[in-house]
Parts: C-alpha cells; sequence; structure tokens
C-alpha cells in the first residue's frame, strides 16, 4: 500500500515511516520541522542527536535500499494538503503532524491557541483534500487516551451504549479532556465524525495512551536512524523522564499523589498498531476509534519500577512528590476498554525490567547530554502566574 | 451590572444590549462587521434596512437617552479582547460573536476552516482574557441546540447521568453536531468546560433553539433600531424565510420530509434568557448549560403554521419538498428537556397565529426589497460539487 506518514520528522512518525517501509509499503513523509522550532524557543533537545529528515530518508535508502519520499510542508497551507495528495496518490494517511504536547499549549494563551488552530486547521485540510483528490483514501489519525479524561465509569473505544429514561442509543464516548492540547484532539476527532458522515470517508481515530522507548527495530540499524527521544517537561513523557531521571541522579519528579492511572504502550507496539489500522482499514463512512494501549500504571507505580531496575544497575534513585502543576485528579478509577487492536493482530510488549534496564542503559551512553534544568515542570495550568514568563518566553509566531 | 455585548451589531446581539440597557443595565458593544462582509460576498442583505453600529448607538440615546459604549474590534485579536475587558471592566459578557450560520461552514473549505478558527480563537481569546483581567466575570456564551444532534434518547442540558457496567457519573451530553458550524460550538463548548476548571471562571452556555421574530419592544421605538431580519440560505432560519416565501409567492422550500424536529423560540424570549442568565450568575469554576428554547416543531409544522395564516391575509402559500440539501435525519425521536431557564423565570412567548401574522404584516411593508434568488439551498452537505462554485465565490479573505 501507498502510505504517506504527516509528522515523518517525529518521535513516532520515522520510525513509523521505518516499520512500513521495511514491510512492503511505499512510504512518503510530510513534515513542516515546527517541532524543531519548537525544541529551539524552550531550548530543550531530544537525548540522541538527531539527523535531519533528509538525511535520514538518505540513510534508510543507504541502510536498506528503500526509497522513502519526503514532502517538505505545512498541513495549514490546503494548497500543500492537495499537493502531496495529487502528487504521492496514498492509499492510506496516517497523521501524527500536529503539536503534540499537553504543557506546551498550557504555556500561555499564544500557545493554547495555535495548539487549537494549528491541530485543527490541519486535521480540517486533510479532510477536505481528500473528499476532494482522494476519498477512496483511508485516514489513520493519532488521537489521544487524553481525549476521555478520568471519569468515574469504563471507558470504552469511542462509543458508547446508554440507556436513558427507557431508551437507549450508542453514543460518542463523553470526553473531559485536560488540557487545550488534549482538547484540541476531541476537536479532531468531533470533526472527523462528521466527514465520514457527510463524505463517505473511512477513518481510524487511534486514541493513543503515554509511549515509551527510546528505540525500534529499525531506528537501531544506524546512528543516522535514530529517533528524537524527549525527558524535558514539555515534549518528554513518564516513563521516558524517570529513565533520564535516574540516570542523571534527579529525583524522580512525580506530579502530586502519583496515583494518577494512565494507558501506556511501547513504541514498537504504537508501530504495530499503526499498521494493523491500514492492513485493516475503515469502511466508507466509517468512523471508528481503537483505544490504543496495552496496560495501565498509576505514575508512582512506574516510578518505583524505575527505582528498582535502576538499583539493579548500581544507580539509586529517589522518588520526589511535586506539587501538581496541572489540574487533574490524582486518585481516580481508572478502567478502558482496549481489545478491538488486540483482535486485529496485536501482542503486546508489555513493560518489562528487560525494556527499562536497555532503555536506561542506553541512556547512560548519552549521559553528558542531559540538560539537567529542562526536566522539572515550570508550566502551570491554572491561574497563578507562570514561571515561564520569567524566561521571557515571548511568543514566537507560528 | 456592566455586561459586554461581543457581536453587538447582529440579529440578535443589537436587541440584547437595548433590552439591557433599558433595564438599568450599563451597557456595552463589541463588533468587527464581518456579518456585514459575509452578507456582501454573498450579496445578500436583512430584509430591513439596517444602519450602522454607531448610527443605532446615537439613535438609542436620542431616543431613550441611554448610552451604549461602543467598541470596534476583532475578537482574533488578542490585544483587542485584553484592551475591551480593561476598558469596559464587565460584570458579565454576553458572547455572541461568531460567525454563525451552518450553511455557510459548509460552503467550501476555506469557510469551513475559517468558522472553525474564528469561532474557537475568539472564544479561547475571551476565555485567557478573563482570566487574567476579569477572573470574576461571568461569561454567558451562545452555544446552539444542534451541538447535541438528534440521539436517540432525551437530551438533557448539557450533562447526563450514566450508569454503566455497575457505575455511574454525571457526564458531558454526547454531541453529534451536523455542520462545522455546529462543531465549532461544541469546541467551545469544551474550552469552556476546561476553563472553568481550571481558571475558576463562571460560565453559562446556552444552548441555543432557532431563533424567530422581526422586531422586539425597543427595535419597534425607531426604525433606525431595527434588527437585521434574514431569510437567504444562509443567514436566514425556518420560520422567518417561510413567511418571506409567503409574502413572496415562492413554495415555501422544507428540505426533505420535513420531519427534522427543532427547538425554537421568539426573539423577545432569546433577550429575557440572556437577561435571567446574566441576573443569575454561574458560580466560580462552574460551566453550566442552559438549554434555551420554548418549544420543539418539526418543519413541516412550521410551514402549515406559515401556509395557514398566509391564507387569513388573503395569502394562497404552498409548501415544496425539496431534495435535502443536508445530511441529516429526517424522522427521529426528539424530546430534550428546557426546565433550567424556566425555573429562573421565563416567561415563554409561545408561537402564535398573532405572532405570525405580525411577522408577514412587517415582511409586507418591505415585499419590494425581497431578492428572490437567494432563498433556495445552493449549498450541498455531501460531496457532490457545490452548486455555488459556478458563482465563482472565491475566498475573500478573513
Amino acid at each position: 500500500m501507498r502510505v504517506l506518514i504527516l509528522g515523518g520528522d517525529g518521535y513516532l512518525g520515522w520510525p513509523t515511516a521505518m516499520y512500513l517501509s521495511c514491510r512492503g509499503h511505499v512510504v512518503g513523509v510530510l513534515d513542516n520541522f515546527a517541532k524543531r522550532r519548537w525544541e529551539m524557543e524552550l531550548n530543550v533537545e531530544p537525548l540522541i542527536p538527531i539527523h535531519t529528515l533528509h538525511d535520514r530518508v538518505k540513510a534508510w535508502r543507504e541502510v536498506k535500499g528503500e526509497q522513502i519520499e519526503l514532502f517538505v510542508g505545512d498541513l495549514r497551507n490546503y494548497g500543500v494538503v492537495e499537493g502531496v495528495l495529487e502528487k504521492f496518490q496514498p492509499d492510506a494517511i496516517v497523521h501524527y503532524g500536529e503539536q503534540p504536547s499537553a504543557p506546551y499549549s498550557m504555556i500561555d494563551h499564544n500557545r493554547a491557541v495555535f495548539t487549537q488552530v494549528n491541530n485543527v486547521t490541519g486535521t480540517l485540510n486533510v479532510l477536505w483534500a481528500m473528499r476532494k483528490i482522494s476519498p477512496e483514501c483511508q485516514l489513520v489519525k493519532l488521537g489521544t487516551m487524553g481525549e476521555y479524561g478520568t471519569p468515574n465509569i469504563d471507558i470504552e473505544e469511542g462509543f458508547i451504549e446508554i440507556e436513558h429514561k427507557g431508551r437507549r442509543d450508542v453514543l460518542p464516548f463523553p470526553c473531559q479532556p485536560g488540557s487545550f492540547y488534549h482538547l484540541s484532539k476531541v476537536h479532531d476527532s468531533h470533526n472527523m465524525r462528521l466527514a465520514c458522515k457527510i463524505w463517505n470517508l473511512a477513518t481510524t481515530d487511534l486514541h493513543q495512551g503515554v509511549v515509551y522507548g527510546i528505540e525500534t527495530d529499525e531506528t537501531r540499524l544506524d546512528e543516522r536512524l535514530e529517533t528524537s527521544f524527549h525527558y524535558d517537561e514539555v515534549f518528554g513523557t513518564a516513563l521516558n523522564r524517570f529513565c533520564v531521571q535516574a540516570v542523571a541522579g534527579i529525583p524522580l519528579s512525580v506530579y502530586g499523589s502519583g496515583g494518577q492511572r494512565r494507558g501506556f504502550l511501547n513504541i514498537r507496539d504504537t508501530l504495530r498498531c499503526i499498521e494493523l489500522a491500514v492492513v485493516n482499514p475503515a469502511k466508507p463512512g466509517e468512523y471508528r476509534v481503537f483505544n490504543q494501549f496495552t496496560e495501565t500504571f498509576s505514575i508512582t507505580q512506574l516510578a518505583e519500577l524505575v527505582v528498582r531496575q535502576a538499583a539493579k544497575l548500581g544507580i539509586s534513585a529517589t522518588v520526589e512528590l511535586l506539587e501538581n502543576p496541572r489540574v487533574e485528579l490524582e486518585e481516580h478509577y481508572y478502567n478502558p476498554a482496549h481489545t478491538k487492536l488486540l483482535d486485529l493482530g496485536l501482542e503486546p510488549h508489555l513493560l518489562s525490567d528487560e525494556l527499562i534496564n536497555s532503555v536506561l542503559e542506553r541512556i547512560k551512553t548519552y549521559q553528558s547530554r542531559i540538560k539537567r534544568d529542562i526536566v522539572l515542570p515550570h508550566i502551570k495550568w491554572d491561574a497563578r502566574a507562570q514561571e515561564m514568563d520569567e524566561l521571557k518566553l515571548m511568543w514566537a509566531g507560528a
């Protein structure tokens, strides 16, 4: 199949491109390198040095003999989107091309508005261009488990049957997202549902959990093929950040009580989930949601797993409970369904001591590159003055 | 109270300003006159000639001796929003300032994206500016009953208690809006809910039905105080359009079977609902939803009411069932709750023969101004080529 990956320069986009390229698909990637600029704004960088996308595509050709077609462009520009669909003629579009960070969206008013306008416009442009150029193409869009929030009932996969006053219907699962970023994904989900209904498009909305892991079979082939592993407060996620903190001798920073439960998955499973969605497409007119994670942990559980595994490597890691910069429940019910991808054949790589061990070992290799001052949270959800203001972090434009 | 009305030049915004100004409130209005430009784009205009907002504010001072403070500005400009809050210091903000038409949002890709970006950005700017400048101020925001769509269960006011697999929670009512415009209102609702939670803001989200009526006690005082009564396919709504069709001798255009049921209310009740929300504010941190309509009708019922009343005036009106330009259920269950505004003291002006009669009579006065070619639908929801394209209706910019 011909698969176009939007956001192909990212933590997941690039490994997905290689993964699908290895498995007989014709792969194109599009990116506008916006995230590289956000990293510059915030003075953060991936732990492992990342080559340019142009150089990675070239390296992939040298290493594997496979061609990944590279497009440079911004999804907010409708002409770009139409153009790439016309040129590449995809059978499937995998859409990672959004501002991906909740803390980034909470820094200030400019970044909140930017995150929503950027993400909503990009996805609307993709939907309208599909309608015109490639209505048979399917869209596989990355959403987030954070769209649901933490309701006091079991979370289903996108829809829930509700019985109310003697009547029944199957309705979209109610969403209570916790940041302007997570809200942007909810907006996308609503927009996709309408586009499927009125234009007969086929879309899969992957409500993904928190991804961890530093490498895939493909990134290991050559140092030029590495993916961007973040550990900072803005782009880093819980387990990845904890591993860096352990290696750097910084207490593992748990926000609040640490009782927050979330769904997690290995980066390798992300790639397989994408493939499963692509090769088992939605039907025309179908908007479907897969909850994409393999197991749930509380943040405290994760921290304890890292502490225990670090000890085996002779690292004495500690945990520090920080005042929670977010506004969220710290103790809550959490039991989301996640059977649809398993039914399609996903065989999870569950979180193991070996995985944590290998991440810790890999981080040690790059220990000297760790920037200690970018790890702890400064971005507050509530209306307290943002400490980030002190950094004179003005809006740099879109 | 000091009440700032965003979108104060509109069909509802201007009458609301006068209504509140009459009742002891200090009123400010803000508008960027975007809708006047959209009218120009589409070559549509209100039935009754409308004076500029500047002249209407002046006329109001002459007629009633009351000052309405006028601000010219665009809500998409954050500096404008901060500036008007600082200058006017409102106790309540009534937010009508959005692109208000479903058909407009479905014309083409540009207008779909514009509608969502415009509406979402404006509301986000208001929320962020309230957080900084006037966190005690309450927001009364106009949403739409169309946010819910037409589920097969009773629609509640914003939230629903769900029992699922032995557990319970009160969650946002699931939304299935039917256009990119209606979606923009759902996005706003989600954004408002988060802002209340994290910043302790007080907001009321009025999920309003379809408004009908051509005049209020205040618009009748002077011809310079009239409000913009639309009957075209883009800005006109069902009952208002039917009355114009009857007078003009155009068959009343019912989309599809006409079994679509919606909530309706008299423009006079809109004004009273706004006042009730303003003087009975939400609590800090509260996001509340009122379903703002007084009765439901099917489209066919409405058309028949107009035909019957027109006959009494010697007008022989007919009904024509057109191929539905929208994608929507034409026969469906519809029983939305609407008790919260009644509990606050709303005394509905239900749809009466007298009301239809007075609208028909008023339209007759302006009969010579009716543009016959702007009434019938050309904008299609589905992927058929837009007939509007033939009009070379390119994007004129935002």
